[in-house]
């Protein structure tokens, strides 16, 4: 039988670091993450602050496991130079590539990615996942770019096996999107030139 | 003096690597590389077919020099794995990270990075570079991203000071990013933590 | 005060994927796992088989968090393209860089790396570790790279401030280091052009 | 026919990039930079100083491309944080993922890797690229990596089918490597699992 997946589902919540942030729109993300635990997967973010942490936050609460993905390479630069938080996150990997070069790590080492609000980061998250033909959760009534999926959908005009969810509420979001994925478990291979 | 730039001014043509494609659209990518050229500017692309390579094509036309930054990891895996094409390109970086994975390299080595058409591979592409701040032309009148960058910026909301410039005529907007480039070129510096 | 390590201390485990194994030195790979355990850390390896996945084993025999970061960017290429194994790695990251390309975010993301036996592979993730100043243990008794680490270090003439502990114990060594990174964690910034 | 290569041989120019910079060897690596334009090469190097410049300087007096792979993200980085020249090098690419993360992507790029003198960058630069099957040239007498590849290829033990050559003289080992190039050049593809 072909392996489907291997440890815990990991399950990226990609989103705004930065902006204001809505506190309605905030404890969503805390449930998300929550929820998330209670689900028994791992939470992964860019190990940033804003939108992500406060799942990371929401996942912790819960005892569930915890791993950001630092665009910085090693915990001084990702202090220092990006002013990224340490607290609640079990295992950071450090890339050393930047803000926008981990973004790829990030995604493909999701078997889920969410998507919380979003501006330009996230848009090249939501832009790898989609391509690549991975499961994508969309928590919407968050603005930015959960709030556009459809427009951005209709602007790519290119079909490429990617899954996707759409709720406004987050456990049920991510309770769809789990179990989509155990019942079956998409298989993302690289493939030809594509623009 | 700070350094501003170095050698050749690099310009990415970043679109559509397949898909159908519109002999008009293809003619006004091509007339894009062949201006590339005249200005005495190198092209870059990610070494992939489709509306890049009419760049590339149109550039060789006039003598320019050529780079590609492809997913593979090697020629043989370059023709083999990807269908990708060898022609015309004067200099092939390998990266072996994959579709997504070298859009970074591909952006980040560009001093303008001119959109055409495009897909979510586009789109990945247009969010590095715009995060990133870099100087951005589009080709308007291509479909896909290009003609709805107006939207999508409209989505991210987020200043990022990357210089944007729209016309539907290739050679005046090679020629209104080159002047605009050499007048003022930006500077690009990795920022704090962002979504 | 400034943030020295996060989350959990995560220890690489770095040596031979193929080739033949020996079986004091593969039980002595997966006493360092279960060492690491025991020490409430983290085990990191590249996802492999060979040695690494001894430690691997090891590990998690004693209940320990279990890290993987694979050259392909998903799990059916991890089987399919790379045949290694799934079994007992609760975090695997996909980075889809290749087998060389993926070394350097799995030794960023190490608080120590460990080196046991080793090839050209394990040759190259000691050079990033040691230009790094990253500390390093060294497994000796091990044959291929560990087992001539002076002579390399001879060869090599530059000191980055590396801090390295030889010791033939796993148990030992995995003692020794983590007690050094306790007392005092290495800071680990990029530097200036070097070669 | 299967494609070889395209567009230019690119000979990569690895080795100390700090340090004392003995002037005979400083000459010879100007040589080899003279010596890989007259045989119609383009040179890649880490764009960085040391001895790799001397070999760009020797291949621009010829009139030769020059490539550099720069660890930074923007020029501005690449002079500002890295302290890197920007003369003579006609394309500059931008990786941003730092001195030791940029190597896999500056290796990969070169149909053959010229090794002089070096360090521990040297060290990891030699490893990818012995390790994926690469030609490899080495300047013998210039001390460092250089002059101990023997002993380390002892200490491997992998034959990785990667072709090498050997000579003191920088124009017999240019025009030695690049005609063995020419006349077969290696076919590199990624395999599977190893250390």
């Amino acid at each position: 039988m072909e392996e489907l997946y291997c440890g815990l589902i990991k399950i990226g919540v990609m989103g705004s670091a930065g902006g204001e942030m809505d506190a309605e729109i905030t404890e969503r993300c805390r449930e998300m993450g929550r929820t998330i635990a209670r689900e028994g997967c791992a939470i992964l973010t860019g190990g940033c602050p804003g939108l992500p942490h406060a799942a990371v936050l929401g996942c912790k609460e819960e005892g569930g496991i915890t791993i950001g993905v630092s665009p910085a390479l090693s915990i001084q630069e990702h202090v220092g130079r990006y002013g990224s938080p340490t607290d609640n996150i079990d295992v950071m990997i450090f890339t050393g590539s930047g803000l926008m070069g981990r973004e790829i790590i990030g995604v493909r080492s999701c078997d889920i990615v969410l998507i919380v609000g979003g501006r330009s980061g996230t848009l090249g998250e939501f832009a790898i996942a989609y391509d690549e033909g991975r499961m994508i959760g969309v928590l919407t009534g968050t603005d930015g770019v959960a709030d556009h999926i459809h427009e951005i959908l209709d602007i790519i005009k290119k079909p490429t096996g990617s899954r996707m969810f759409f709720d406004d509420d987050p456990v049920r979001l991510v309770q769809r999107c789990v179990a989509s994925f155990k019942a079956d478990p998409p298989v993302i291979l690289e493939r030809e030139a594509r623009g």
